[in-house]
């Protein structure tokens, strides 16, 4: 009889009125029915991602997607630049190396920000460089990449930008064309309020013309036959169904919402949420902390496991710790997709009655009181 | 108000007490809650494909899978036979070829399946032949190739032996210890009652062994993480949740019938099947038919396309056509997974329709009187 909540950045929660379009018969994919989902879902994902470029959806998680980002533009010996900040700044690396590309890692300071500055300074130094593989949302620390300098920088090195855009898609604000981002890779189960199991690329002109000269082996995640296909609202491979037909539903209700919206809520909710935490006491992670997810900093004494403990053992609500350096050292709560301002008021009172148990000091309901002020204020 | 009827070779219908589990609230990945389900995957899965080897679950659909195997198995160059008597059949040679390994394409009659004396004569003319790629059903002939005995002659030359079974698993008799089969590919869509979305790859000691030296790059379907994480019952990746949750209450009743007593219904389905088609005038293709699809061919007048279309449209019943060279000279009708008996009478009674409506003659009814005699009695 436990209620549950799930407040982590990833799977977020499905809502019913999704939940019901998972549970529908399967119909065939290679339909005039499904061809019209898919229709919708293709135009929508542009919608969201404010592009007219096209936006190719696999079945696969969002690191598939990452990958084919890197298998279909590159070839090996190529170099690239990845801005590794936290765990998925990382995963660019990993992948670009398993690929044998030459990889320039950009070190940043896990909760900080790529310094566009140093990031000019690598493309001097370094000539030929193809791309930029970074992050909207760096989901281990909460903190977004100033999408719009470095692609700036970028384009002035006549390189392209991709971005990992998984965990920010919905909530921090990205103007793929106006910015001018080549590759944006996004994923189902974090704002599009979905299962996780569909990853999603968008592809620019600049980008299609890198693809023709890869040479690197891809088969499944194979992105020129995947766009082939899409001009015909067609997969090269059995697609899941069920997924894509709620991805359909699930757009059309953010895009009648509105992106713009979207993001003024979504900033709101986030400021409300560092507001929340400091009124507590405690310190924020990140200093350009995201509109997706908030990292709060624990005091010393304090292990984050404990919470994480606490309230998902005692009264089912899942938030995230740390991860690697930053394992027992915060707390990450998720305001992204379905979740709302209700939820946050929920989720700190007992975020609350966690840290008195374990012995932190601060005014009852204080967290409370901000977000009310914040959110309604 | 159409009822619908999905009697295609996959995606293949998804039972209500399935499609309720799709609907659940979703959980959280990194949980001892999802853990558990997953155990229960691993386990099931196992059971179904008759191995104690693990068998790791990878979020892609069927095609993914097996481009884990190829590029995890092999180096670039390596000399592999694959048997390629239909569209699957080439794929394996496709991937192969997209991998740079070296590919003898053993060419089987679409319809055939392989001989194996001649399997064993390219294996004494080629001398150091890591593996043969085959497939358990070839769906697009709906014929099932001599898995026993490719192992065995596979065996003989020291080499392993990879199967295609996304279609054929659960209906064709697949004993994947006994036989010595590597590696067996399989996909949620078909017999395992599932939306499309989720696959997976057995591995024998020996595929392990060949793993370690494998130079091909690889990421996301990195089959030596993903085992490394199967044995905590893990995913290196976030995992399609929803349809995990679903494969586990799937794997638990198809097991509960018992695989054996299921290949016995199928053969059973497929002979009743074959006996009904006979009935009306027409024969088989398949020479080794498959108990999970059954290929129809036409008289030359009738377009297979023609059948299609009318049961389709007008009455709601989703059969498949031919593919490639097989395009509009067969129908195929699949008893896989939740199909039964019931479902292939109402799919005959239709089937006699369109036939009368394109002016095939035959005695009315006379297809269903055989399908029961051959079901009941």
């Amino acid at each position: 009889m436990k209620h549950k909540k799930l407040m982590t950045p990833g799977p977020s929660p499905v809502p019913s009125f999704l939940r019901e379009v998972l549970a529908k018969e399967i119909i065939h994919h290679r339909t005039d029915e499904f061809r019209n989902i898919l229709a919708d879902a293709h135009q929508g994902l542009q919608s969201l991602l404010c592009t007219k470029n096209p936006v190719v959806i696999l079945s696969a998680s969002g690191t598939g997607a990452m990958e084919a980002a890197v298998s279909n533009l590159f070839s090996k010996g190529d170099k690239i630049i990845a801005i590794s900040g936290g765990k998925f700044g990382q995963r660019w690396a990993e992948i670009a190396n398993s690929f044998s590309l030459d990889v320039i890692e950009m070190k940043v300071e896990w909760g900080a920000a790529a310094d566009c500055k140093k990031l000019e300074e690598i493309f001097n130094k370094n000539k030929g460089v193809k791309a930029v593989l970074t992050t909207l949302c760096e989901t281990s620390t909460a903190t977004v990449h100033d999408i719009e300098n470095i692609t700036k920088i970028a384009k002035k090195a006549n390189a392209i930008t991709v971005v990992d855009a998984i965990s920010g898609l919905g909530q921090d604000k990205l103007l793929t064309d106006q910015w001018g981002v080549d590759i944006v890779v996004g994923g189902s189960q974090k704002g599009l309020m979905l299962p996780p199991g569909l990853s999603f690329v968008s592809v620019s002109d600049k980008a299609k013309s890198l693809m023709k000269e890869s040479d690197l082996p891809k088969y499944y995640f194979d992105l020129k036959k995947a766009l082939n296909k899409h001009k015909s609202n067609d997969t090269p491979y059995t697609p899941a169904v069920t997924i894509v037909a709620a991805l359909a539903v699930a757009l059309d209700a953010l895009n009648k919402e509105g992106i713009e919206k979207r993001w003024e809520k979504f900033e709101k909710l986030a400021k409300a949420t560092r507001a929340a935490a400091k009124a507590l006491g405690l310190s924020i992670l990140s200093s350009r902390p995201s509109a997706s997810t908030t990292a709060i900093k624990l005091p010393d004494n304090i292990k984050s496991s404990q919470i994480v403990k606490i309230l998902r053992e005692k009264y089912g609500l899942a938030i995230a710790g740390g991860q690697a350096q930053l394992k027992d050292k915060i707390v990450r709560i998720a305001h992204m997709g379905w979740i709302n301002a209700q939820d946050l008021i929920s989720c700190f009172s007992l975020f609350e009655v966690a840290l008195k148990e374990v012995g932190h000091q601060f005014k009852s309901g204080s967290s409370l009181v901000r977000l009310e002020e914040v959110i309604y204020g």
